[in-house]
This record gives structure tokens, C-alpha cells and sequence, in this order.
């Protein structure tokens, strides 16, 4: 497992670099071209390249995600132009093991809504206020090289209820100026992938410059990369020969002796 | 809400009962039926109705979900044949509040794959075998009535891996004549809603007329009523005037003040 | 189950009320005869009695334990002095299936830290500032008769990070004046009982007084109240002869026939 | 980290070894000395020492627990030996951050039942019985390298219910030819340490030469490995002055300034 680069994808929705003047001033080559860098920079071990939604197949092609190890993506106003069968195939790699990085308003990608199975819902306010990251676990791989809070000067505020399974580990809990609290870094398992959701990241201010942040996006990666075996999505019959204790058919059944399942 | 009567929908596919023999025989008026029967018998403190995926909407018209306090669900060769459109229904309902109990095949149902995130696929296998289901928290309201285990003559058999999240409480794990493990009866929350997953109910076995199974179906609805108010999906921007904290404007902003955000 | 009253015993410190002028003016009678008033007045149907540290046994004989379904602790300046056999008996009782609501500085009582097998460490100011604990999830039956948040003019701080494992389910997170978070109401499962840990409730200030808090009060107990039957703890040979399947014994043993296991 | 060899302690109880003829043939070096003899097989990475009940202190004096990455415990008949201070001294660590592997009849140890918070009861039989331990999680670090399941062909019986909290992740279910099942690999995180139970190990038969069981243990090892930076108990006050954000004092206090909190 050493011997090989991990393979990092860094997903961009990349419209409002190009529709808004602001977010194209601060990211002038896309905020996933940002977000690479700065995989790149911290982390010369890893293999990283970015896609965008307006490649082919979202520049996810069955391929590249059989050779990717950890996925970030950011998406925000086009959520609803990424394809069902492109949510389907990247859900499919996570639960084979491919780990899954989801940023800020990337809550509401279709992506994080079908590994959560929830609504994702929050509330929200623009006004470019102070948020403060408190660690909630000093000692997690993702906090590591972090004090006890990140301090970011502007930011869109997100608040609680945050519509989400209860996490597997809470890494991050977020105070904002105007009053509001989030659970704004999270961690589940499903299937084999690990997922991490990390909530700063809003386009109109520099955030995936600042120093901190760019620690846990390398952090984030480094845990969520895959650390066992693939598993596949398939429900196997089991025929009676090969059953580990020997059994003989009776009753009733449905399917033909070697028939597959339904699905 | 103890003067107001808990309505129940018990859901089934209503296929195999009129395309196979066995089914038929075992269960004339549908299983859906049988299973309605045995919550009036057990809960007579239920309204309990049923709907099949012959109805319209496959009987779940919002209106009716609306008023559904729990959801039983039983599908099996027909689970491609739900429309999405009454998947997303039902999946909003859950996170809302209302309870859900998956039974048996309708582990590959799309409502319980939505709902899980993950595969949901297990190994198999028809052959008629004893199935023990043995209480791992036998102070879980689910458990109350049963003893140690519950013995089954004639099951199929569903082995382990099983691909589910790590489930919030587990309340039953199966042991299989043929040598196989299952964890047969989980719970999560997911939003609003309690879902219960609980194994037993292959159609060629007489599995519904079972009074360990009854106990524990009616226990399980009880248990997955919603106990609070109805949590909507919506995810309301907070104007900078309504802050908790006094804050001012600052930095540059994605929206317009009153606009939506994105979904 | 709905025939019985149900018994709450709150427990108290008691020391405070008596040697600091400012505690014994906001609750003359102490701490826990407010909270006990406020149970009394909230829960018609509920049995409420008060147990102290200076009570023989702490007010917690082993039948009086028996007999409590939900058992609330408030203690600061003498969690030492509660003896471990007073603990030990508590635990068993939480375990087989008595709710038990934990409350403020009681994080570092001995029983908190013995259900949860951690630190239950925090950071603390003590500067009479402002709190504001937002509610998680809007439906669940803690946050009943809350609006969006509680909020409390004068508190002392209490932040992260909070070593406790992680919650089962997150109720409360709090926001605090002087810019820290914490989290404020959280749920566990631990054996047959529930838990949980509520943030509120510093002595100087007349917290237990306010009515959305005293609400909670009543949800918790209600909701921490037992569902199922006890599960004592006990870990019974299984003889031969009374295996589900039919085994002979081979091999050697440790113990001999009839036995009981090392404890 | 990679530059540092992780160092592992074998901690053995060392007392059937010596008193039980047949225990003693299997583990003539006792078990802990055949358990670190397969470690430093298949992890040369390991430096591995061992720890018994008959050294001063336990053989697990600060400075050497101070320098452990990860403790393994077996222990049966002399649970109680094990003064409460040791006790007190491995939960600080385990923490801060020392993964521990919790072996068979460990289950019953001071350290998983302070660990865990629970009674950790369970149900035996010492029959000689064959167990079949099935991967729930293919993908899990601590399953690489196993088939679908380990056999082993005698084995003291272990039966729900495991009076334990819901694990975190769920590596192994057993099933018995006895008829029960076990949650036989279990995960959970407390503070920084990772803590795996695992349930093969009962000292009259040879299970610990069995090929796969060697395996898990080095898996769990590896697993267990901390990976961040230690998270020391304590409960420091924020002085006024140094809050995050400015605030001044109101209200009255309990503590003078400078003054530590009561633990």
C-alpha cells in the first residue's frame, strides 16, 4: 500500500468562477484548480487531478474512478446538472472503499444527500461573518496540526438543525458571530468508503487559501483513503451444496436452483 | 397523543401471492393482509390499513402518507417497479417523523436503499433451514414479549456480509442451520423517523402467521411512531436582521438579500 | 405500564445551597427541590422524591433504586464523597434499565464517568455570560415545546472539546458569548438504560427557574423513562445438554460441569 | 510516524498457564508469549514486549505505558487481582490515545468493563464446539486477509446478549454448533484510543496458533496505532481575559479567578 501514489479527483462545479465576478477574481482558475494546489503542496505523496461538471460524464468516467482513492467535491447552484448515473457510479466506488470528501454547500449535492439518506437541510445567512472551528477531538488524524480552533474572518454562516444521520465521529463544531452553531466537520463510515464532511468554503470569500483549512483538506484525504479490500455490490446465492454446514432442501421455494436474486 | 389513534399502512408488493402456488396458498388474501390482521389482533389501539403496488401510487397518495404515523414495507421481485416519484414520498415522510419497518426482501427495496445510502445486499439462500433469532438487548421495547430467541422451522436463509450503515441499536442477530450469521433486526433514526429492519418473512413459509413474528411486528410499530413534531425539509435563509447576534453586513455576498439558495 | 406512576428520584449535591451565600439565596430549599417542584408541576403523572449527599446511603438504598425508573444528578465540590458502592449500585441499576438524566457540573460526577469511560473533560469560564442552545433535531422528543433555541442570559461556559464517546444522538449544541461551542444535550444507550447529559444548570445563577429549561427537565425524564423489562447482569453457563442443537462435548475444559464463571 | 517503530505490549494474566495441565501443554511460555511471538512474525515494524499479572505493577509502570502505543489483555481467572490503580493508569492512556485489543475472556476484565461502562455479561458453554466467525465489513483494515470466515473447530461458546454499547463498527459475528451467535469483533473509539474486542482466545484449545486469528491480531494492531497527538484530561478554565471573544464579567461566581475547577 506504500509503494503506490494515492489518487486524489478534485471536483469542481466550476460555474460561479465564471458567472460571478468575485469568485472568479479570488479563483481565477476554478476553486477545484485551488483546492489541487493545495493537495499538491502538503502532499507530495498523492496524485492529483481535478474534474469539472463540464468535462464528459463529468469528468468521472467509470475508469478514473476505479483508480481513484478519495473524491473532494464542491458543487453549489448546479447540483441538479450532475447526472443520476454519475451520483450512482461515484455512490458505487464509495461503498467499494473510495473515500469521499463533501465541501460546504456541497450538503445539498446529490451525492451527499443519497450516502446520507437524509434531507441535509440547514439554515444559512450571507453577511461575512466570523465563524470559529472548534476541534471536538484533538487527537483525530483530520485535527492534527490544527489549535484548539480555526478562526476564519468571513464567512457565510450555516446553522443547526443540519439534517444528517448522527456522525460516526465529530471532528469540527462551529461558533458563528451572528449566533449560530453547526456541526461543521463530521465523519461516517458506509460500505467501505469513509466520508468526511467539512463545511467552509464559501466562493466569494478566500477560503481554500487560508492555511488551516488547507491542513484539514490534506488531513481529510489522508484519512479517508482506502486501507482494505474492495467490496463489491452483490448479493451471492449461496447453493445448498456449498452451505459450511451440510443442510438438505426442504420446504417450499421460489427461485429455480441457480437462478439469480431479485434486485 | 394518546386520544388520537396511531395509523398504520402495511405496504406489500401483492405479486408472488397471485403468480406462485405456494404463496398463494399460504397467503390467499396477500401478505399485506395477513400482516394487517395480526397488528389489529395485537394493537387494537391501531387504525391499521394496507396498500399495494397495484393501487394508484401504489396506494400512497400524499395525502395519505400525510396521515400515516407508521410505513410497513414488503416487496421483493417488484422493487424496480415502485415509481421514484413515490420513493422520494415516502422518504420525505420518514424524515419527517414517520415510522418505517423494512421487512425481509424489501432490504433491496428503493426505499430502504435510499434511506441506508448503502448496498443493502447480503448472501443467500433457499433451502428451508432453521433460523434462531437470537435478542441482543432483551430491554429494547422491540424485544418485549419474546424470550431468549426465536426459533423458525422453515426460512431462507440471508447471511452476513449485510451492507448497512452500523446500525444505532441492534436488536436481533440470526443463527442459520446452514452455517451462516445475519444481523436480522436493526434500528436507525434518520431525521424525524425511527426505521426498523427485521429479517424474517420469505412468501413460501407460513412466516406472518408466526406469534414471535407478530409480537415483534407489533412491538416494532409502537416502538417507530413519532414521539415529537414534524421536522420539514427546508433550508431558510436567516436575513441578517433576524440574527440572534447583532451583525453588519460585510465582505461580498452570492445572493441577492431574499433570494432562495440553491437546491 | 401506563397504570404506574412513574418514580423520579432527584439527587442533589446540597453543599453549595449551604455554604455560598449567593446559591443559598436562589434555592433556599436547594437545588434539588427546585427541580423536583418543577417535575412535580410538569409531570402530574410522575412519582418525584429528592435524595441528597447527606442523606444515609446518599438517599439511594438499594430498594429505593429498585423502585426509581429515572434518577437525575446534580453535583459539583463533592463528587469524591459520593461513595463507589453508592456508584457501583447506580450503574447496575442504569444498566438493567432506570433512566438517568446527568446535569450540568455533573459531567465529572463518578457515575457520569463510569457510564461513559471517558474523561467527560471541558473547558469553563465562569463570567455570568450569555448562552444559546440550539436544538439538532427539531423532532425529537427532548426538544418538545422548544422553539429553535434556548436562550439564557447569564451562564458559565462550558466548551470543547468534551471527551465524552460520541452521542448516540445530539439534542442541544451551544453557542456562548465569549466565542466557544459546546455540546449541550446528548443521548446514549448503555445497556437497558438511557442517558442524558444536559449543559444547564450553574449554581449562581437561577437556571432551574427558567422555563424552557424545566421543560426539557420533563422530556428527558419522559423519555429516559424504562420501555422493556430489566436485563440483569448475569453471565450463565449454558449446560450441554441445553444447547439450541444437539453437541457433544469434546476437547478439554477449564471448568468443571455445573461451574460458575470468573467474574 | 513512519520513521518510529510502534511499540506493542502483550499483556497475559500468566495464571492457568501454571495451574491447568492442559493450558499449560498448549502455552508452555504462556499465552501472552506465544501472542507476541506471532506479532513480531508478521509485524516486523513491531516492537513488541510482554506484561504479566505477576510483575510489580503489572509490568505496566507509567513510563512504560507512557511509551505504548498499543496494549493487547488477556486475562480470566484473576480479573480481580488487577489493583484499581493499574486500571486507572491504562484508561488515561488508552485516552490519550493507546489503541487497546481486548482478547476473549478479557471480556470480563476491570479495563473493557471501565472501558465499555456496561456489564460486558454474555452467556457460555465449554463444549469444544466448532465456531464460525463471519466478516461483516470486507473492506475493514482488521478483516484484510481473511476469507468469508475464520473456523475454528473447538471453542468455548460465547452467546448473546453482550452486554455492551453499540459498536462503533461491526468486523465479526460468530456462530456456534451449540446453536448461538456473538458479536465476536467489535469497534469502538473512546477519547484517541481505538479499542478492539476480540472474542477467540479460550486457553484449552490452541487458538491462538491458528493462522487467521494471528492475522486479525496484527491487523487490530495496526489498526490500533494512534494517529494523532496525544489528548491529555483536563478541564482548564478560559480566564475572562482570554475568551475568544471580548467579554466582561456579570453576574456573581462560584470560583475566585485563578481558581481550578472540582474534579
Amino acid at each position: 500500500m506504500n509503494s503506490k501514489k494515492l489518487n486524489v479527483v478534485v471536483w469542481g462545479e466550476n460555474v460561479h468562477e465564471h458567472t460571478n465576478e468575485v469568485v472568479g477574481r479570488l479563483y481565477p482558475e476554478g476553486m477545484h484548480a485551488t483546492i489541487a494546489e493545495a493537495l499538491r503542496e502538503l502532499g507530495p505523496e498523492l496524485e492529483v487531478g481535478t474534474a469539472t461538471l463540464q468535462e464528459d460524464e463529468c469528468g468521472l468516467t467509470e475508469e478514473r474512478l476505479a483508480n481513484t482513492d478519495v473524491l473532494t467535491w464542491w458543487g453549489h447552484c448546479a447540483h441538479g446538472d450532475v447526472p443520476d448515473e454519475i451520483v450512482d457510479r461515484v455512490q458505487k466506488r464509495v461503498l467499494e472503499g473510495m473515500g469521499l470528501i463533501v465541501l460546504h454547500s456541497g450538503h445539498y449535492s446529490k451525492i451527499f444527500k443519497r450516502m446520507m439518506g437524509t434531507t441535509c437541510s440547514l439554515t444559512w445567512r450571507e453577511a461575512g461573518e466570523k465563524e470559529r472551528l472548534w476541534v471536538c477531538n484533538p487527537g483525530h488524524p483530520i485535527a492534527q496540526g490544527v489549535d484548539k480552533y480555526i478562526e476564519l474572518e468571513q464567512t457565510e454562516m450555516y446553522g443547526e438543525p443540519f439534517g444528517i444521520p448522527a456522525p460516526d465521529e465529530q471532528v469540527f463544531v462551529s461558533w458563528f458571530e451572528g449566533g449560530e452553531v453547526f456541526r461543521s466537520g463530521c465523519c461516517w463510515n458506509r460500505g467501505n468508503g469513509k466520508i468526511f464532511y467539512f463545511r467552509p468554503g464559501h466562493e466569494t470569500y478566500p477560503i481554500y487559501y487560508d492555511k488551516n483549512v488547507r491542513r484539514v483538506l490534506i488531513n481529510a484525504v489522508r484519512w479517508a483513503a482506502p486501507q482494505g479490500s474492495i467490496w463489491k455490490d452483490e448479493a451471492p446465492n449461496i447453493p445448498i451444496e456449498d452451505a459450511p454446514e451440510k443442510i438438505e432442501k426442504c420446504g417450499d421455494s421460489l427461485h429455480a436452483a441457480g437462478e439469480e436474486g431479485f434486485k
